[in-house]
């Protein structure tokens, strides 16, 4: 079945090469895919981490494994060796399985404004949408559907999946990614109340995603009211999250599902926020703090570490006592 | 005015016959749409079940009325009688406002892939795209400006609305539904740490949607890294709902609107999370689980029941005293 | 670089007109963007409310302040006088700011049926779609991608973005707007158990959007099951919001970010839902009723006032004493 996602045969010598590991075994061995110790053929490559799944090294049909000098005495067949295992696999899947090229070029369906600039290495696929003064890189893909307003910039390499909607002045960097059916450079969610009224406040800024940034589908980032909405270089975003208005999320930051961040908060580098999480508007969050999943964030976090705020379910007989303890001891006449 | 949702004519006794119901009063009755008991005309049907409603059935203009053989003294007009009045009024629902016929064919504005295997009895409307090698089911039923990729495959009558997007590889079963906006078989949010750079590992399993699935407008079901990720016979979601990478929902599980399921969490059949549910990654959730609104799962649910860690609302006064006791019952000192 | 958002050179004079301000200083000095006091030109126009930010008036170089008479001696430049300059500020930025006007007409690649009313001076983009029996209103402007299912109604002067979808017999009223990849009237999440199956019930109701309501990116709005789903004038819902069926939302209420709002739900008018809001299933809530962010309410609100459920965050090792803390107080013997 001729899938989307190409494999190719490669030698465990050419993975080692590629990827800087040293291979134990027949450097001959060829594989062509990832698999879990469980699952894998004598064409996969797997990879070993955790004693828990000792029994799974010991009876896996893989043709190499992926593990750590310490562990390579535990299993008799071909290795790699690797500092770092599960990093070295996802490098070694992006080589196994890469995607199939790009078919440069405009899909007759498309609509491109004659003052549009689009690479000649780009694909813009099926109705796809380019607007008037857009720049569109070399080597960007952009899938079927997509609507690209006035004056949308994307960087080289950079991949739009089907159904996006991208707002007029957004700036997109280079190797990045955005999936489907997300929004980006939406107008701001910024108001003032004129009696009964909310007036609503021009949105003026731009939404800015630097290079190397993932954004994954049914996420929304906003443009910013008067500066811009920026999210910098290597920043990850799950699915489903909202970004606000004037948001700047620091480079190397992980935004789980579901997330969302109100307008003006600025989160620093290297955090994690799990999925769930709030930030509420105005706030900062200094580099390296990890927000556990569900947590809300009403202050300022200054200083790195880790902070939740989230409670575990129970079963409802024991969480009802445990509502009924909090709300006695807060009666006001406690 | 001619609306999408077509109306029929039935008598009591034919849809008796369908339901399978028993009709007290006159068998030839027609009734022609649902309502409540308070917007009833006569050409429409109701259901009572609950004895706040006891005046509105009194004073119910219906045609007939649905109801139980107990409660059926209460009501002099035309009845139909069934064990369970709401389940028989959902049937009775589907029977009296049926689709329109769908129309077999493909829209000239479509972009079908010469590959692509279409159903003569499929209908796809006006831009929808379809790639290579994917197959398209009997009857089934494709809205405007969605996006199937290559390799994807949707069974028999199962209806996929406007402005969707399908990743390569997806399976879709029979008899489901996607509606609007919603994202199948995304790339997973599944990343190792190389220094300060996030590698993405590739995401080479599929999502796996069985028989009788719904799924909601707005919702995204990521694909799996190497095992799949699988919705169950008969599972229904909501809108707005995160599934990540490798997770598996049984049987007839129900997932209300904006939850967010992490990856590889196993959620067995017969199991009900409710709004904003969260569950975090590698959880695993017995069978016959309901898990309250707004609720976090941090560990494993092993035993069926009813688990809750959702607070409700309270005045903010109050419940600042609850934020100020609980801060001072945990300081390190007490 | 000519941006989607034009920018027009007003005098104070003219704009003090327009939004019915004082000038002091310079009546004909002109403006044509606003700014904040730190990033402001002379062809700016800021504005100060917040003593904090007291230096930077002081140091600005915009062209023009906003400020009330109060404040009026911090600043030796031309000054507009407000009496609230948050709200002036907001009036100022539309008149600055205006939108490119609408190029009425359908583009040639949209798809339109022949029973369709499209009023004259309506702008259809690329790749539109608009069934029998739609009426779209003077001056509306339709984006590329968006589908507009039969039967569907669209009241003047409404902006529907691109990419978004709407289900037939929706209503939208006038001067209102829904950002990219939300959904409306999409069926309700209503089901009735047969033994293992969920039976679906048939949505008839509509989705009834009134005037001068503003829909964000990416939410959904379900039909009503028998009844409408109504969202009243003036409200404003954010992004990544869901609206389920049967909800009833009050005169201008606003509802932020991720609010999961559940089935038959009615909320009064001037509301404040606060992002990550869930409200679960036949609750009432008050006019006048402020819910923080990441509250749950679980039970009808009929009093105004302001009302929260959420904890703050704290740092991890502090947070696991509350747990312990709680689980202990509410442990059975205790």
């Amino acid at each position: 079945m001729p899938a989307a996602v190409q494999n190719q045969d490669w030698t465990l010598e050419e993975l080692a090469h590629a990827v800087n590991l040293q291979v134990r075994g027949n450097p001959d061995q060829c594989v062509r895919k990832i698999a879990t110790l469980q699952s894998a053929t004598p064409d996969s490559i797997a990879h070993y981490t955790d004693e828990r799944y000792l029994e799974h090294l010991k009876n896996t049909s893989a043709g190499a494994v992926i593990l750590t000098d310490a562990n390579s005495g535990l299993f008799q067949g071909n290795c790699l060796i690797a500092q770092n295992p599960r990093l070295a696999f996802a490098e070694v899947s992006l080589r196994l399985h890469q995607r199939r090229p790009n078919k440069p070029g405009i899909h007759p369906s498309a609509v491109i404004d004659h003052q549009a600039q689009i690479s000649s290495t780009a694909e813009l696929a099926e109705n796809v949408v380019v607007r008037a003064h857009s720049v569109i890189g070399d080597n960007v893909v952009i899938g079927a559907g997509t609507f690209v307003d006035e004056n949308v910039s994307v960087g080289a390499n950079t991949r739009i999946d089907a159904n996006v909607s991208i707002y007029a002045d957004s700036i997109i960097g280079r190797d990045s990614s955005v999936a489907s059916g997300s929004v980006i450079g939406s107008r701001g969610f910024g108001y003032e109340k004129d009696h009964d009224n909310w007036v609503p406040i021009k949105h003026v800024g731009r939404a800015v995603i630097h290079d190397l940034v993932d954004i994954g589908a049914c996420t929304t980032i906003d443009r910013g009211t008067i500066q811009n909405t920026v999210i910098e270089q290597g920043v990850k975003i799950d699915n489903n999250v909202q970004v606000a208005h004037n948001v700047n999320i620091g480079k190397h930051t992980v935004i789980a599902g579901n997330v969302g961040i109100a307008g003006s908060v600025r989160i620093g580098s290297n955090c994690i926020l799990g999925g769930q999480v709030g930030v509420c508007d105005h706030i900062e969050i200094a580099d390296n703090v990890i927000v556990y999943a569900g947590s809300l964030v009403t202050k300022s976090i200054l200083q790195e570490g880790e902070y939740s705020s989230s409670f575990p379910v129970q079963d409802v007989r024991s969480w009802r006592r445990v509502l009924a303890k909090l709300r006695r001891s807060a009666a006001p006449e406690s």
